[in-house]
């Protein structure tokens, strides 16, 4: 795996990787560009005790935009976009519009983790080899963010979809080292510090040994709707093995991750023969945290049927409380019927 | 204030509010309903140890059926609605597909609390002795409720409009009796345990001092942009006394609240010229806890530009970290120019 680092016009860091390592990645960024957009403001709530991010700079970003001007695609002579190459494998690149950012006294940073070249691809289609450099990208930036000064937890992620949110269609994900413990992870922490036992591997064997939310399995992966899933469409996938994060899962983990989350997402799409929205979330250990934590991944939709949404309205979004229209039981069922 | 205790034709619980004594509220439910539908289904998230409500049943519901089909207009001779009285003031009834019940050893229990028998009403324009009858009934029914067993928070709200969810346009809002502390509740009490004095009034002693996001006062209530706001229009309405409930409000404080209510859900309105849609959130102290909780109502928008909505995307929805694009000053600043 070949790792090049290199900058755009106005300074931020871009990085490829590629699987040959004879490509070719001296293509300058010969776009003016203005001079990045003040930090984000962190304040805390102090009814909650959390840190919210106040990020106005981002009422200006590209919203959606048609194929001749994405951002994320190769550039050409003509359009040139984030990437100055003219064609590439995986890039990684600093957000011009991050919610956190580590500039002028900031603290934290958001990447964006472009997925493909292609425009017209998503995640569930990508060429086996091309998923294997996705997760070495994951893992390798995982890695690295953890190490800067005031991060706390490092979340990669994708939104995908216009119904969720996603204001760019070109397949990509993103990455957001927080200066914070985010309020989930806070919870979970809370949960791991008063249970008596490996928590999550308690909870990997009761799925296993139910049977009825599992979606698929591979060597080293489970996929379950969870017992008490909150969205209708809800997939968490656990290591057999407890590791941490993603850079510590070994070769064969990583290989092993590929074709059952790219399975589980064709699923998605099958269920109601129409592209899912999702948000897909790695929850990782915070930074310096041992206890018990175990890398899984959270892939849910609010879709509840072909023609309606979930919306987080009074008590979800007001009061933290879900109410799941989808039985669990049913989620699975639908999901390991739909292809 | 007139209180009328009367069933509906599957026997759930309706309640007439009128201030005439001599409104007449005999008038049956002539419908066959079917058997009310199976309870949900609380189970624990044992990852977050948060209970999620599984309430398949719901997902056959009515989903903003226009004015003939309307299950919140005064019935006629052969347009039965949920409510039999050809005409009335504020109605209370059990949701028909609720997300907790009492029924069958469930616990928790759903209202909807119907604010007028105008359809095409909305609450910001209701007349003002109304919207006096609306706050009746809300102390009505959180005394009432908060006295059920295993009732462990009373949560008056209201969404209002498609684009947060609401599936009925009627001008309606809603009452949870949940039968567990909802996570955000859990967390305030949590932060009010950790402070040294009286945390809403001193957040409220730095709103009104500071200044630039206060949106409105009344004699007995300030309405602000909290510092921290989560979404790009968040007002919070506190009491200028600490009382735990809308039960707890004097005469003069219910008089007081809905002129500066109705006030800045017109501002609201007026931001961007459309109907905002909104969630308006009372947080009651829960059932028998004491500990400094001060009644407070929280009422935000996911609208952050004429075409845009604000998604609880991967940040905010897998981790709970939220990320504000407009600035709060400048939010309350909007509202204040708005009318």
């Amino acid at each position: 795996m070949k790792r090049t680092y290199t900058h755009l016009a106005d300074g931020r860091q871009l990085i490829y990787y590629d699987r040959r390592d004879d490509a070719d990645r001296s293509a300058p960024d010969e776009r003016e560009l203005p001079d990045p957009p003040p930090p984000s403001e962190l304040r805390l709530d102090p009814l909650m005790d959390e840190q919210v991010a106040i990020a106005a700079h981002r009422q200006t970003r590209v919203n959606r935009p048609g194929g001749s001007d994405c951002p994320l695609c190769p550039s050409k002579p003509g359009q040139l976009s984030e990437i100055p190459a003219a064609d590439y494998e995986v890039a990684v690149f600093e957000n011009r519009f991050p919610a956190f950012s580590h500039r002028e006294g900031g603290t934290g940073r958001c990447e964006v983790v472009v997925f493909s070249p292609e425009h017209d691809q998503s995640f569930a289609t990508l060429p086996l080899p091309q998923v294997r450099t996705v997760v070495e990208a994951w893992a390798d930036r995982s890695d690295e963010l953890a190490g800067l000064p005031g991060v706390r937890q490092v979340f990669v992620f994708e939104n995908r979809g216009a119904e969720i949110g996603a204001t760019l269609p070109h397949p990509h994900g993103q990455i957001y080292a927080y200066p914070m413990l985010p309020p989930r992870t806070r919870r979970v922490l809370e949960t791991l510090k008063n249970y008596d036992g490996d928590l999550f591997g308690d909870v990997l064997a009761a799925e296993q040994a139910d049977g009825s939310r599992i979606v698929g399995t591979s060597e080293h992966w489970t996929a379950f709707v969870p017992r008490a899933a909150r969205w209708p469409f809800e997939v968490h996938f656990f290591p057999h093995r407890g590791v941490r994060g993603l850079a510590a899962l070994r070769g064969e983990e990583r290989d092993s991750f590929g074709p059952l989350y790219q399975d589980v997402l064709r699923r998605l799409d099958a269920v109601y023969d129409m592209p899912m929205p999702y948000v897909s979330a790695w929850h990782q250990a915070p930074v310096g945290e041992r206890a018990g934590w175990r890398l899984h991944l959270q892939l849910y939709s609010n879709r509840r049927a072909p023609d309606k949404l979930k919306f987080l309205a009074g008590s979800e979004s007001a009061m933290g409380v879900f109410i799941n229209d989808i039985r669990p039981e049913e989620a699975a069922r639908l999901l390991r019927a739909a292809l």
